[in-house]
């Protein structure tokens, strides 16, 4: 269940037919494409669109990954991701997330960012970013 | 059959388990990738590495791609793709191509590309690489 | 433009990150896994599932791509596909796309199908799908 | 590093163009891709096509990825993979892995996976791989 006190935003889309693999499922390497469209999707709805993020030179830079998988999904579901900030510090920013089809889970997740600027250097993350951890809207 | 009279550079690698779908073959769209592998090969078995190309800032754009499936390929195929330079212009290069595994004809193919610079605007290819063409090594 | 005598479907989704590549565009192989997303919205505005028609023994099996780029897509952008019936035989059916952001024109496509049953052999399309061509809703 | 106790299988490919995103670099999904080549072919240099290994019903399906991504990787690397494995239980068998362009070191990972049957039930690893852990060749 995703945390009550945060914000958590809710990304949906079909599976598409070229996430499956010869098991009939969905590869386990497409998770994580959804998990950054959860991801881009938190950031739109908390009123950010990340291509403009990035347009002012702010880079979310993913230096870790961590998913368990409950249940396959196939082609034909519809997925339902929740994503909400798990943890923010200066320099790291932690998402957690669980991706559903209708009432069965199918993996749980968590990614970590850093925040990178043009050049390439870590930096601390914008203060309209950092404030998504508390701001409940 | 590769044309006789042209420079004929060879791929070969493994189908990867990502690259099937849920009805057990090789998803079309994976063949698009690996005409690109077949390409970026030819280049480098003409003694030229793309990733070098695009450093002295020329970009070799996709303009065009025509593939037709003959038999479907599957995991644990080896892939063998054929690629020669079909028609060079001043402004366009075609690519010819042909996927097999073992004798077995899975697909022919042809890429146009275009060059650009790295502002983006439309160029003519390098001598080198236009001289492609003809060059019989 | 779409033809205006023909049942037009049309998909919209957000460019995925992941789609990009190093030239800060769309990768082209990306857009053949969006006519497919396209194709498979046509079936579903028609009123079938395509999962419920594979379900059902019949699986439309891809045997040519064709596309023409004509301009780059980029991430944040908004993709609007155009898919329509161009052609319908008793063993073939193919679709046509318009691949658009915006009012701009980014890639014209033709794919070509062939239906085969569960034991992969090639069979005539159910009525239910030839008759999508003529069948102005 | 590798333990210095266990079998390490190393794979090897050059970084595909389609891998990167638009930050220029190999996008983070790539790795889990890389990974499964990896795994299969610490299979393949035990002796066993994981293609062979599917056709006996016995399938490998992963239940959870860990990566931690420490240097980027670019188009026109050739990356190295070492595989190991590094626990085996009757019903599990974690891989570590270790991503590497030349001397640096960009990712460290592990996966974990569950042996099931064509019907889809978890099953005991069978013998000849769950000798794979002690089985110095």
């Amino acid at each position: 269940m995703p945390p009550t006190d945060r914000f958590v935003a809710t990304a949906q889309f079909h599976v598409r037919y070229a996430e499956t693999d010869a098991q009939g499922v969905v590869h386990h390497a497409s998770y994580v494409i959804w998990l950054e469209e959860a991801r881009l999707n938190y950031a739109r709805v908390r009123g950010r669109d990340y291509a403009e993020i990035e347009r002012a030179g702010i880079f979310m830079s993913v230096i870790g990954v961590e998913i368990r998988y409950r249940a396959a999904a196939h082609f034909g579901d519809y997925i339902t991701v929740h994503c909400w900030l798990d943890e923010v510090k200066s320099r790291t920013m932690a998402f957690g997330y669980e991706v559903m089809v209708g009432d069965r889970l199918c993996a749980t997740a968590r990614t970590d960012s850093i925040c990178i600027t043009r050049e390439g250097k870590v930096t601390v993350w914008p203060k309209f970013m950092s404030e998504w951890y508390g701001n409940q809207p």
